[in-house]
């Protein structure tokens, strides 16, 4: 994992200038320099302010450019307009790493924009790596350093690393982490990003041996495919978990009204980050609950888990809460029930969940949860408790946390309760075992650990791409082709076909006399389909007539069709109608494949025809395709679900599907020129017995797109 | 609200014996005890041990027959066995009110269920009412009353009451409460129920003065009808929110070795807390983060939003988990962002969400929320802000608390942090504003105060039945199928056309030849159906043909149906074919209704078709149904919503469907004999032009299901 060496002087300074330490305790420069003393950083520390004079016992400097050796950081925090100079003095003073913590930038518009290029500019010319402006800065709680205005006390040292698009939370989350019992160890305030961005942070914040886990908070990722790659080596070391805002359209204006980032479709970020291993969070409080247990827990081998509790009701919501994220509850070895009647009274119950009765004594609690985890069966464990009345809960705590420590399956715990629990929680916080107040939560976690382990899998996994495509032949037809838009269909068909995806034969008829004597050779019966490339949705104005049985209906078909195009679309020029061979048998899906502004290609499968669009069966990947995400995308759909059958409805060749999809993701994937492809529907017959397009199309990038 | 005068002992005793008291400390009987003594009960108290001797001051007694005036509840706190002694002594004694703490009944197996037979015997032999056993008890902290053996202290006096069928979980809630700043009003565990249950307790909780809102802790409901009508009565005073545990097999599992109640199916249990008002949560979690803000909070009047904040990436969250719950960002009034103007910096963003900027002063939070809340178009609203960088998070507490305390709308706070905003959480909690640290469990207790509104308009909405239906037919036609399951096609047609349903003609042919001359009156063409009460499922067995044109065709079709039932089901006896005429145009959707085993009839409707049968768009409804529910149906279903039209998909007769639902409603509830109804599919015509009835399934009870 090599990170980029221009960034090193954030992490590790030699000697850091503050311009604008201020003297005023009130003011966020005084903060700036109160931490960065206060952090106990090792290094030099510089403070530089127009006004010169001392503070907290040093010399400020009146310019950077008077700041002695060693420095090579500087954190600015003045006045907007009297940034850019300021930069340019760093520069000139050899300093080529710079926060700028000020805010009046791109954030407030399109002045703050023009003093941001300038910012660009002058950081481009001296060669200076940025972070911000319009951020927090940045933290390192074992280096230790701080470099952030944050009011004291900073976060207590730990395992959790932060990166944030939004500074406001930086606080909150440092303040609520305290609360929760879990310490940072890295804290990025990434702002407006003017240079540094979300992916460059990435792998210096994951290189700190202190850093258990990644948590970051996105508003939208700058340069998706990076993003993506550099997550997935990340993750086979460290866990990564993202909450990303702005998922419908009123938090995207919240964000453009903020950050001024590109919030992009949900589909294309649940696409990357699942190809990217990366843990996508709900919530911002699922983030941090999630991040303790992936800090402190080995991941589950699989999603089988033992449920122990000496209270019934807890038991039953952890079940429905487990079977909610795709967990289960385990089936239980005869061996395992049998040890545990040893131990337990006979009105135990012994049906996962195990309920241990409200009697239950720390040891027994202990013992069962040993017995539990060595089932192997069992891949994980929850025990949820209120203090018990014969009990205390720190009694119960002390008696399993060895139990927990030494096992190499991941266990979390639900105490219920709040303050006669007290103790229990400081035990389980101190010996790093995830606690929660909520079996719900609790299991959240443990679906988080049970995820990590498909998101190793899929890191790993390769895409699939065939080397028997025409690329050329594809090539030929978009350079040949002058329009913009919608290829004419059997210029789409031949692109299809050069990728190696059957499709229909389809014979352009320019008179209905032509049609007739096409659907005679065809036999009937066949399809007519209105040509033209400027009606892509050719069923919507009547455009098409299905199972014409004779030469008659052809011909009169052939009239039909061309009369519906001139009235209703009395300016589009149409090439003739298309005659197809009906196709009647089969179940249909839809296969298509988009580019994406932050992913580029993706493609789509599901459930295609107009019946069932409302319903949205569909799911994205990132293009190409593994094989993983190819089934995921069957296993998710019920377009991909009933190719195993259903009632009356035949099964279908899920290889052929399969083989579409990892096709079309290589086509789309190749050319960037293509701005979406669709085939709908694609027709799926018999396992063995293929699948053919029925109809399809390809828009090709309208050039000022394509720039 | 009228309570059944029997259970105003358990709220209310002149007296109470404690039958168990304990000397030992370590034991459950002495914590009763001592917890009645502690709480300050005003009523006299009476110690029953059979051991005789003095407990904290007072004589034991050696049986609860030597008890003295006044006594009217009795706790039973001793091993099961003496039990139904106990019980038969506080009979002969008068004591009315009995709970029974003890565990070891129906919850440990069949031994346990007869020794409980034996104390519900006994109490009916003494016209006793029955709290357990197997519960903790009963509570109420303003009378004050404490009949638990919760450890101490008891819960803070409040506002919410809780009901639980899970005793384990109130020692649970009544300390977490305890922590988060809220307090319990009454408590009462309902252990077995094996006389009072959780629907009996509701109106007697209800009344409490100081009950401001009900949670429920439920793993099943006894007996669905009285439930509803109960809650509907009382959530027009006070709301109720219920988590219902047990949603999937295994937690139903789970469930079963616990209680042994019954776990219905997730569908009817929301449709049965949806018509009686009752707010349903997914997490324990959730239950009392609704119930702090139902307790303290005006309902909203309608889902617009304001969001006001000091940080822009929490105020993002919020949109998106505001958008999730189906609430909206409210439209600023131009006005309001006028006023907001005049007090806000320039850099502020006054597109909602608000963005105050770090900056924000108290006054600026208070006088910018005071002009938002004046918005008509402003419903609620939010704040969110960790601790401001200039003042204190308590500071921003003081100058909102009086804004939000003399507005009619409601308003729930996200602060964000732990030890820094512990000052602004006491002061929230003192002024009881809901306080949440995250923007997204504010959210959900926003969309609570919201969905409280329809809440109190579904229980006043009437169920809509219509006085043309024959009622008399229909059950002459049950009396004559001396059958059970599956009614021959032509009665289940007669019983929908009784009910004013259209259906499809359909004649039955018993030969080819008949079959033939059917069809050429009906006209071409035509389908045939295979009649046989044995073959629900025709068509999975290719006993449909659709679409033949001719007579030949006919003759034939129906050799080829005979032949294929006599091969795959060759025990199957068939009475002929049936003849339809081919109804090609509309949609198809599926209207059904179901006997649910709580809750009687339910309503169904959805997309019908095996092509979509695996997407499970289907809504339940009770039945009768009111228009409100009908139109939520269309609403929440993908067959609902493309009645509107959708792509070249012509729109649909949406009355004439709305009507078939009312109509199949009124069925089902009015024939409990009738377990399933299924109209599949109903193609509906044009606006105006009506629906039809294609395919319907009538399934009468088994004399067994019947009983």
């Amino acid at each position: 994992m090599n990170a980029d060496t221009t960034l090193q002087p954030f992490f590790n300074p030699t000697g850091i200038a503050i311009i604008g330490a201020s003297h005023e305790p009130n003011k966020l420069g005084y903060g700036l320099a109160r931490n960065l003393i206060q952090s106990g950083y090792q290094g030099q520390v510089h403070f530089v302010n127009i006004r010169g004079g001392n503070l907290l016992g040093k010399t400020v400097y009146k310019s950077v450019k008077d700041v002695p050796d060693p420095v090579d950081l500087a954190a600015i925090l003045i006045p907007p307009r009297f940034v850019p100079q300021a930069l340019k003095e760093c520069g000139q003073r050899g300093i080529k790493a710079v926060i700028i913590g000020t805010g009046g930038f791109r954030e407030t518009g399109a002045e703050g924009a023009k003093l941001e290029d300038e910012v660009i500019h002058i950081a481009k010319e001296y060669g200076i790596r940025l972070l911000g402006p319009n951020c927090i800065g940045i933290l390192d709680t074992h280096l230790p350093l701080d470099i952030t205005f944050l009011p004291p006390p900073g976060p207590t040292p730990g395992d959790v690393a932060f990166l944030s698009h939004s500074g406001a939370i930086c606080a909150a989350v440092t303040d609520w982490a305290r609360g929760q019992g879990f310490g940072i160890s890295r804290l990025v305030s990434l702002g407006n990003q003017a240079d540094i961005n979300e992916t460059d942070m990435l792998k210096p914040v994951a290189q700190d041996p202190y850093t258990n886990v990644l948590a970051l908070y996105l508003e939208g990722i700058r340069d998706g495919r990076r993003f993506v790659n550099t997550a997935q080596d990340i993750i086979q070391e460290k866990p990564i978990i993202a909450f990303k805002v702005g998922r419908f359209s009123s938090g995207q204006k919240a964000i453009a009204s903020h950050t001024g980032a590109l919030a992009g479709e949900e589909h294309a970020f649940n696409a990357a980050f699942f190809r990217a291993g990366v843990l996508r969070a709900n919530t911002s409080e699922e983030m941090f609950d999630w991040a303790r247990a992936l800090a402190w827990c080995p991941p589950a081998k699989g999603r089988n888990v033992a449920v122990l509790t000496n209270a019934g009701g807890p038991g039953v919501a952890a079940a429905d809460a487990l079977e909610m994220l795709d967990l289960h509850l385990a089936k239980l070895h005869p061996d395992t029930i049998e040890k545990m009647k040893q131990i337990l009274p006979p009105a135990a119950s012994l049906n996962n969940p195990i309920d241990l009765l409200a009697s239950a004594s720390p040891m027994q609690f202990a013992e069962s949860l040993q017995i539990a985890l060595e089932d192997p069966g069992v891949d994980s464990a929850m025990v949820i408790f209120p203090a018990p009345p014969m009990s205390t809960a720190g009694a119960v705590a002390k008696a399993i946390i060895p139990v927990i420590q030494v096992s190499n399956k991941p266990v979390v715990i639900a105490v219920m309760g709040e303050r006669m629990i007290q103790e229990a929680v400081e035990l389980f916080r101190a010996a790093h075992v995830p606690e929660y107040r909520f079996p719900e939560r609790a299991a959240a976690a443990l679906a988080a650990l049970s995820n990590r382990k498909e998101s190793l899998e899929i890191v790993k996994a390769k895409p699939i791409t065939f080397s028997d495509v025409n690329k050329q032949k594809v090539e030929d037809i978009i350079t040949r082709w002058n329009g913009t838009d919608f290829l004419p269909q059997e210029m789409s068909s031949a692109i299809l076909s050069a990728y190696g995806i059957p499709t229909l034969p389809l014979t352009l008829a320019k008179t209905a006399d032509e049609a007739a004597s096409i659907a005679l050779k065809l036999g009937f019966p066949v399809a007519l389909k209105v040509a033209s490339d400027k009606i892509p949705h050719k069923s919507d104005i009547g455009g098409v007539l299905l199972n014409l049985p004779d030469a008659k209906s052809v011909q009169d078909g052939f009239g039909t069709i061309i009369q519906r195009v001139r009235e209703k679309l009395p300016n589009v020029e149409v090439d003739g109608v298309y005659v197809q061979p009906m196709v009647s048998s089969g179940q249909e899906v839809i296969v298509g494949g988009i580019q994406d502004p932050q992913f580029d290609g993706l493609v789509m499968f599901g459930s295609g025809g107009v019946e069932v669009e409302g319903i949205k069966d569909v799911a994205f990947a990132l293009a190409p395709i593994t094989q993983i995400e190819a089934e995921r995308m069957i296993k998710n759909t019920w377009a991909g679900k009933k190719l195993a059958g259903f009632r009356n409805l035949p099964s279908g060749d899920k290889n052929a599907v399969l083989k579409t999809i990892y096709r079309v993701a290589q086509l789309i994937a190749d050319f960037p020129q293509i701005s979406d492809i669709e085939i709908n529907p694609l027709r799926v017959f018999s396992p063995g017995e293929g699948v053919i397009t029925i109809d399809s199309r390809v828009r090709i990038k309208k050039s000022s797109e394509a720039a």
